[in-house]
């Protein structure tokens, strides 16, 4: 593997056109703080595959499409080359255009959205981390939440863009209670996969798998922790009674996936005190993410990561020392 | 008094279990910032007879689990002693257990919840704690009132939770415009003590009169400005015209009764300027908590002291000098 | 021009009277970020005129108060002097006092609104102050946001203030995707100059060429940032299918003007690179301006600027440095 990576990082090395490739995959794989390039392949893959199997290969385009503007918006505002080089100014971007593409109908409107919103994702960026700097807490997704929010709330004022999957005839659907039901094997193994690919916006299996290999290729705990996050998330979710179809979607454990891998092997490192820290981390995420559910119903927006970045920001912002260095990955 | 303290601090120097408990019960005086087990213990009297008498005992006895489980997490976290034994990681908490048990239906569940949300708020009070020191301001009642949010949002999601005093069949009932009536004597005291024991969420004269005694035995100006935050809160919410019930039932007062033992005897010494710029931020929170009450209609969900924390940062903020030395209470 | 500001600044320095004053219409004048009484001067003009205009001359008059109101209250609070004589505790307030009176029924508790809220908003600058001071960005308009915004919230609890112009019979109106339709060259125009005179909250293109004289009288490239800002705005939301009526009216324009004039001439030295950095976040504010008007539907208050200081705040963060030294205007 790292023989691979010295081969890849000696070809990059001598062409503008492979640095600006690295970049990019790089950029990929923040989304989920790795900085590697074949992990940024693998998930690309995922993508790909996820797109392609939901039939709205547009999605992965733009998905593309963003990380490219984000990183030649980067280089335009001359920002700190080794933070472009790990692909710190791309991760945004790419969830900035997977998200329009999955909610927003397609057409020309559609992809000048889609650079506004990488564009506007780098300036973002650089802005979240400047604010939270003092802190001590990296940006996370913070930036592409705010950012696509703004989009799409916009959408329901602008007649050259209509919401696909946005319940924009019926803003506030009629509150129900949810009645919990069992739960079969293939439901909850579904229910884990699922958790996993919807980081990127996918409910397939397959793009699961590939993930989780990235992952694995570049850090053996972080795919552990998306594991066993996923795992820990729809257990939560079934006990405290969540609406069953939700939770087999992975919509109530993406979130929770983020904030295992990162307070259990991203910002701290792995032990039985980081572990049980992150699992109170991640258990919490499953409540935010129901609650924003919740709390974005009258707004007809979803809640992307915004549960992830709220939790994890509060678990790191006490700077929690277990007895071990805090982990140097300053990535997503 | 002070002798009886020093008796029960020797005690406790003594005795691994009677520092536990008097760190519970600082933790419940410091809701209302007061460094002192016995205005704990008359707080906890409080909350016991406005439990009891209001039919709903298990409020209490949630509250009482809350701080025990905030001060063991804190414990387990390894905070700060000195913060610690100042009861400074149980006010949340405590808050974060009546809050769930006045708002949820009694059931198992109910209490995992008391126990997740206490053991949260404890990582939410460090990491509160650290994004506000900067701005030389103190965390308040915010973790409380963002976990307690958190919490009841999610319980929409929820089916093993259901809300009992939550509008849950009903989340954005229609908007009616509010008609002022004639106040009489009677309803104005029931207003003003009503707005100081709904600090605990109970309405009970008693739990009033044990609330203002646990500030008294500590300091008697903070009685004295809970009491005048109280009076100038119920008249301000008159003269605005808000519903009467709301004001009788001290559910427009709580916030400002904070506020204004805040600004007037906590962060600054007490003075006529001080008492001045206490005033004005106490009845701008009676329009906080009128706003908050508009604005979290749609979400179904109490403004808790929300009110209270946005106008006393905003207060606190401008870190006015008054002529005077800032208080040195570093507390809620 | 500079001949006659020497002579009325040399009458403000004998008569305290003149200085009141001085104060007062450079707080007026920093609406725009203009240190300058005569900037003051006409933007009072064109409030005038634009109250008088569209009948409801209350609306100036609560304007003037507010600012007067907020001026005593700075003296009061002993504020820095240098910053209270270039009128930086002044704009807030008159953008308190016309918002108030623009949406609240004229009545006695409308005036004792104003002067709370103008009294308020002087604490909440300096405390916005403080607070972003650490990020090296200004307090923009956030203080008038946010006390206009409870203010406003408020009214729907007080049966003393009744809003005009808030939907208050009807919180949460049905949604309704709107229809772009062709423009003529005529709403062109207005909704152009409705962009630059809604910042004050008037529809007139009197007042609007009042305020690009007060501009241009104090920098030129204010004056042709705010035009251009304008121009763009009005362009971008067509574009994107922005109802007409909505353009026309300058209603997705003047928070985008105050962005031009901010990024373009206020916080950075105009230029070419400078120019494309405020051109994007002008056409984001279109974005954030439609995004906060369906985002605020369910609580039925108005944006006011809050997508101007979202954005602003967004692109001053990452305190670019564009090869010269940022402004030196610590103003609004």
């Amino acid at each position: 593997m790292n023989k691979f990576l010295s081969w890849w990082e000696s070809l990059c090395t001598g062409s503008g056109a492979l640095r600006f490739v690295d970049i990019n995959l790089r950029g990929i794989g923040q989304v989920m703080f790795q900085d590697n390039p074949l992990t940024g392949a693998l998930f690309l893959a995922a993508i790909a595959w996820g797109s392609y199997a939901g039939g709205v290969p547009q999605v992965a385009l733009c998905g593309v499409l963003a990380v490219v503007v984000a990183t030649l918006t980067a280089q335009w505002l001359r920002v700190d080359q080794a933070s472009l080089r790990a692909g710190l100014y791309g991760y945004n971007g790419v969830l900035v255009g997977l998200a329009l593409a999955t909610f927003i109908a397609p057409g020309p409107l559609l992809w000048a959205y889609v650079v506004l919103g990488a564009a506007v994702s780098v300036v973002a960026t650089l802005g979240t981390a400047n604010a939270v700097k003092p802190f001590g807490v990296a940006a996370l997704t913070f930036p592409f939440v705010l950012v696509t929010w703004l989009l799409l709330l916009a959408t329901y004022g602008f007649a050259g863009l209509a919401g696909t999957m946005l319940p924009a005839e019926n803003v506030i659907p009629p509150f129900e209670l949810v009645a919990a039901t069992r739960v079969s094997a293939g439901d909850f193994v579904q229910g884990v996969l699922h958790s996993i690919s919807q980081v990127f916006l996918k409910g397939s299996g397959v793009a699961a798998l590939l993930l989780l290999a990235g992952l694995a290729v570049n850090s053996l705990a972080a795919a552990a922790f998306a594991l066993g996050g996923a795992i820990l998330a729809v257990v939560a979710a079934h006990l405290l009674g969540a609406e069953s179809e939700l939770v087999t979607a992975g919509l109530l454990g993406f979130s929770p996936v983020l904030t295992a891998v990162a307070l259990g092997s991203v910002f701290h490192k792995p032990g039985v005190r980081v572990a049980a820290y992150a699992a109170l981390g991640t258990v919490f995420t499953v409540v935010a993410q129901a609650a924003l559910n919740v709390a974005l119903t009258p707004l007809a927006i979803p809640a992307l990561t915004a549960p992830f970045v709220l939790v994890s920001w509060l678990f790191l912002l006490p700077k929690q020392c277990f007895g071990d260095a805090p982990g140097d990955q300053p990535g997503a």
